[in-house]
């Protein structure tokens, strides 16, 4: 499938979407939307993907496409007014629409009509099914190997080190599959639900519901954490997915030198030993699983740097860790699959 | 306002609304409607409360009635036709119909057409309000004293302990408010949300948003706690309130006996002790709390081994504990209330 991506003014530090479909979907990107920088190119600022040009609008792509995904959400998951030419552009040359917003593309009236018109689609991959349920708590009894991914705050590397972990797996020929839990990972998999849009009562059941689902397909299950659970407000659907999933394992995933909650300044993160043991204390009663591995995010600093950083991790956490971008993953396969 | 308590082959054991707003609430019930029951009256069975007929349907209810409360919510929430009857019996007489399923009577067809016609309201009880948001992480800077009961398991007594230690407080001379979080507590305030219809990511700042209301008008507020923090289903909803209240101490709420969690059987319920540590650890790094006072359910013991357990469980909370019900909440109000 050919697709562009949208990430106005956002690419490639506030387009995360934009960035993990670049990275890791099996979709040819022909282009990025971001009006900022047109005229440069996507390996300007993200040297490990296929290249494709920056530019600024959906007229200035001249090649056929399959469908223009939104790669960047606005703080509250809201609608840009200034997207609407190149969502309607998109729709109006016969490309689906496909979005992990609050605000559902499909229920905007201009949209809908377009799509109708054009006999395309608009999938909100932020909606829930309709006939979601509370869990049954047996996530536990599936055949297929779980791992979790956990961090210290949002955006510490959850998605990414899921990822990863996988292709390693696969690497390896492990019959290794993903459970998304958010919209990058769903857009990513074409599979998945936003558990973050999900009625509280049933978010752990969503959770249960797609580890059941794609244990019948894959051998091991590497499930995408959300959140973190001493975070003010999203600890409800970490606990969710911990509980929900029932993991055997978890891959704690911390951003190197963060030291407060993310946008909740006044909220200190815990040291990771000390984390790690309250993911590992809430996990027991419910389903026991150990932080068996580190993923650490050290974008911000320098190659030496990251290595100390990586080695003080993994002494916090008395485990091995890496970071799964800058390093290699498969240094922890053998504590992730449980074979140490 | 008189009401009538509709509870179909529920009363009262399987009726949690219908006794709370018995016991609790300011209006005056004129009747229950439990077919399996008709004939007898609500004192054969709840002793404590003020008593009213027991009839087999609306036509039975002779008086004129302000509203029909759903007294009652079948797993999962949905609505059983049987009791459209008397649901649309209410609204033809004028009656407002207050239900907390998850399921919204207002979406009715029918109902909504008969509510029109007759110039009637229906209030469901569980929709959350629209413009709700991620939690700011504020809640600990409002001026009242706030706190939450926590459970072990569902249904152990949290909403009941919640309205007794405000009554108990108020009785004290105490400016002492509830927080409502739950179906039942919301009928009977006539206030809250109901936090775990709320998609997932808006639970704790719904939660906080209620205490900053909330804390404008009473000095102190007992928030009323959901599910367990060891619960398969519904942790995330119970980290959620714990998060988003940001509470100054906790009650931790238990049934006597129980030793696994209600409807998942094979999930057993850590000891008290640990348990109230679990929460402790939970609360730390977001905002610290106590466990200092425990309510136990002793409904299912006779009156001597109810005073035993209730000082086994003191001992292992290592705090004053009682059964609000049996016994005296205001026993448990110096440690609550901060004083001791």
């Amino acid at each position: 499938m050919c697709v562009v991506i949208l990430a106005h003014e956002g690419f490639p530090d506030r387009a995360k979407t934009a960035v993990g479909v670049l990275r890791y979907g099996d979709d040819e990107v022909v282009g990025v939307l971001d009006r900022t920088r047109a005229g440069e190119r996507v390996r300007d600022h993200v040297p490990d993907v296929a290249d494709a040009p920056i530019v600024g609008g959906i007229d200035e792509i001249t090649e056929p496409i399959d469908a223009l995904v939104v790669g960047i959400a606005p703080i509250g998951g809201g609608f840009d007014e200034t997207w609407r030419p190149d969502v309607g552009g998109a729709l109006e040359r016969g490309a689906d629409v496909i979005a992990g917003l609050h605000y559902f593309l499909a229920d905007d009236e201009e949209f809908a009509r377009l799509a109708d018109e054009h006999g395309v689609e608009i999938r909100d991959l932020r909606r829930p099914p309709e006939n979601l349920s509370v869990s049954d708590g047996r996530a536990s009894e599936v055949n297929a190997d779980v791992i979790l991914t956990v961090g210290t705050d949002c955006s510490a590397g959850k998605m990414t080190t899921t990822f990863e972990l996988a292709e390693a797996a696969r690497e390896r020929g492990v019959d290794a599959g993903v459970v998304p839990t958010g919209q990058t990972g769903i857009a990513i998999e074409d599979y998945g639900i936003a558990v973050d849009r999900v009625v509280s009562d049933f978010a752990a059941g969503a959770v249960e519901r797609m580890v059941e689902e794609r244990a019948g397909e894959f051998d091991v299950l590497f499930v995408e954490g959300q959140g973190a659970i001493a975070h003010p407000a999203y600890s409800g659907v970490t606990t969710s997915i911990l509980h929900g999933a029932m993991p055997d394992r978890l891959v704690l995933c911390h951003a190197a030198g963060r030291d407060a909650v993310h946008g909740y300044e006044h909220v200190p993160i815990p040291p990771p030993g000390e984390y790690a043991a309250l993911y590992e204390s809430l996990a027991d009663p419910v389903a026991p699983a150990e932080v068996v591995a580190g993923a650490l995010n050290t974008q911000r600093l320098d190659d030496d740097a990251a290595g100390e950083a990586v080695e003080a991790y993994a002494d916090a956490l008395d485990a091995p860790a890496t970071d799964p971008v800058r390093f290699d993953a498969a240094e922890l396969l053998p504590a992730v699959l449980g074979e140490t």
